[in-house]
């Protein structure tokens, strides 16, 4: 069966095991899982060893929003590269003495890096998006697997797909901030993330199956 | 005793108890510990516990690097409040949905707010210090308690001090960085944050003073 764009973001800090059979039946249909720094403080590096056995091949991205020098970034990766395919770390940091590191052990590792580009809420227009120029030209140098787009500005989304071809577009903000599902997709995302829409709903399954047809049925208008 | 102006920086990620003892060795001369995610993702909030007991009333500070939306910048602090006096988050994720947010909970707890103004590392000059009118215009507003400025660059901890008036200054990059320990001091910084030349010291406390005392005669002199 075919997997929806779609990530589960998961920020649950109760540790509670059923969340990973809630992961198991909707881990056939979505494409991965984004654990944050929450649930990482709280439940530990075990969380995303019994995560990865749950997710029946959809890809685990930790999302660290790596904000540090090189070193501290290294480090912090180094702590969860056997348990997922990426990690999330923030442009704005810059590249010398920070990115550059964060990539050459990136690669070392075979990990993917996504790097933020623009953020959901709408501080992100303060300092982000008013260097918006500079944080894709960084980006294209420094060539990550993808990039995070607020599904709730869409013409950031359409500005980075022209930008920067062949980059992998990850879009937060569907959902409990705004955006509706598909919106993200329709603007030229690869992949919405979706929280508690799907985790905090009656019907994991149905929320699933209903967001990811809605950015399906913009996936397939795209082509 | 005098406390010295130093902050330790513990980025340990073997959870070794015998921090603990060279912690409380070290505790009544200086002024705080900095916990940093690397140590908070392999340890836990447990180590955060039994830091404080060892600290001796010298201050902690979970160094988080916060850079998210509101609500999980929130969520994460809720997770360390209990046992930290201050929180690091980082100023370019702006105001309106992040920084106002953390803010709100920051006060309600009772905690303190460091809020990164530019950073020790060369790439800090391709966004952070690029903006930093903007940042400290940003920092004036919310009026934390302190803010973070690099020992490394002292012509940026020289503008804070101008421009921001009784906000604390702590400068991370005395050591392995390059700064020598008294450098942010006589830049007019409140704070240096050293670890490695201290935690990795055969003889720790030796080094603890050694900074003390370069440290402390800078403060001398500014009086």
């Amino acid at each position: 069966m075919r997997r929806y764009p779609l990530i589960v973001a998961i920020d649950e800090t109760s540790c509670d095991k059923a969340l990973f059979s809630l992961a198991s039946s909707i881990s056939p249909i979505v494409s991965g899982f984004k654990v944050g720094i929450p649930t990482l403080i709280s439940c530990g590096l075990g969380f995303l060893k019994e995560l990865r056995s749950a997710a029946n091949g959809a890809f685990l991205i930790a999302d660290l929003k790596l904000a540090d020098i090189g070193d501290v970034m290294v480090k912090t990766t180094s702590l969860v590269k056997d348990y997922v395919d990426a990690v999330i770390a923030h442009a704005f940091v810059g590249r010398e003495g920070a990115l550059d590191a964060l990539v050459d052990s990136i690669r070392k590792w075979d990990l993917k890096l996504i790097l933020v580009a623009s953020m959901s809420h709408a501080g992100s227009l303060e300092f982000y998006d008013a260097d918006l120029d500079r944080v894709l030209g960084l980006v294209r140098e420094l060539a990550p697997w993808g990039v995070v787009a607020p599904a709730t500005r869409p013409e950031v989304i359409k500005r980075v797909r022209i930008e920067l071809d062949g980059v992998k577009i990850v879009s937060p903000g569907v959902g409990a901030q705004g955006a509706r599902p598909g919106d993200a997709i329709c603007a030229g995302a690869d992949y919405e993330i979706i929280g508690r829409a799907i985790l905090g709903s009656k019907d994991p399954l149905g929320a699933a199956v209903q967001a990811g047809e809605a950015a399906s049925r913009c996936q397939a208008q795209r082509l």
